[in-house]
């Protein structure tokens, strides 16, 4: 079972992971937390060249081929391994973000976006996933009073940009539907916990 | 006017662009010279990665990915720069490496490496390729004589990997035949460099 976290800075999904991941483990499940992108030492070093402040010349469609690249990587090294051996796998950032961020953020369309990524994952889509919906101002607010968070090349993008990549989400989120639950992550990150837990668990508790 | 050099490994093309830039450029043309994977610092650094000897879990279809990223990022930030200022850029290896090398060599098919391709390219395409043609016994015997070379993650490949690059760059020179010239590099140097000089010459000299 291959379930991915996603949604806007500032959603709070990348403390939930850690939280349901922890519930779940405790229930006996044999589970994988990972994340996007990195995960391994060479997609983590694509990594390193992505979100390099450093970076600054870096063009919008290179962004999304290193993405992409860091994907497979990950795929074929992490996520595909654990799913063999009947793991679950908890993924923070998937294929949906590269959708959103390049595809909408950086206007080079979701489809386009989408055939590299094909590419990529060689058509593998998650089995479930979770959309962590909080909207751009709630988002970036949190985010500018996280004192623990540096800032890096994407999170220093200008507002117009995350409107334009909450959009893109909430499209994406209608394309697939039949993989995908909104949780509502505006509410007390206890909640979201619980709801994110609950959804994943009613999921697992199905393919008994 | 954007012209590539292409050729399987031993085919002396990365001596003979030297060589031909330097005598256009004592012609008093105004010439870039420059390489791939590589060519600003963004790409040198995806080109670490690429040739790396340690990263040997490296995927077939990750390295595709990562060397249409530098090829995007080449592009932008030097090769159409020299283009719109009406230089002539000689690049030493571009699409057609992919095609043949990754296409070909990995098997990942050379329809599929194209797509992602046009994706980094924007379906920009040389106005004129140099094929240095040589066959893959020759090829790799010069290398293996080459004492001031060090191996590189992809020179380490068996002959049953050179032969399939030979024989998919055959298919990509026919593909692309109008834009292609093809060279004898099983020749001496001195009339590699003679025959590849002239034909750039008698290009440049058709656009006047």
């Amino acid at each position: 079972m291959f379930i991915t976290f996603e949604g806007p800075d500032g959603s709070g999904k990348s403390t939930v992971i850690k939280k349901v991941y922890e519930k779940l483990s405790s229930d006996g499940y044999d589970i994988v937390l990972t994340r996007e992108p990195g995960g391994t030492p060479i997609a983590e070093k694509i990594r390193d060249i992505i979100l390099d402040n450093s970076n600054q010349a870096i063009d919008a469609r290179t962004e999304a081929l290193l993405y992409a690249a860091s994907r497979r990587q990950h795929l074929v090294e992490k996520i595909w391994p654990a799913l063999k051996e009947g793991k679950i796998v908890l993924c923070d950032r998937f294929l949906d973000s590269s959708l959103a961020y390049q595809g909408g953020g950086r206007n080079l369309g979701i489809e386009n976006v989408l055939n590299i990524n094909l590419f990529a994952t060689e058509n593998t889509y998650p089995d479930l996933t979770l959309f962590f919906d909080v909207s751009p101002e709630i988002g970036l607010s949190r985010v500018s009073h996280d004192k623990k968070r540096v800032a890096d090349r994407l999170d220093n993008e200008n507002e117009n940009f995350h409107e334009k990549v909450y959009n893109a989400f909430k499209d994406i989120v209608k394309t697939y539907k039949e993989r995908t639950v909104i949780i509502d992550a505006s509410k007390p990150l206890e909640e979201v916990i619980e709801a994110a837990y609950k959804v994943i668990k009613t999921k697992l508790d199905g393919l008994r």
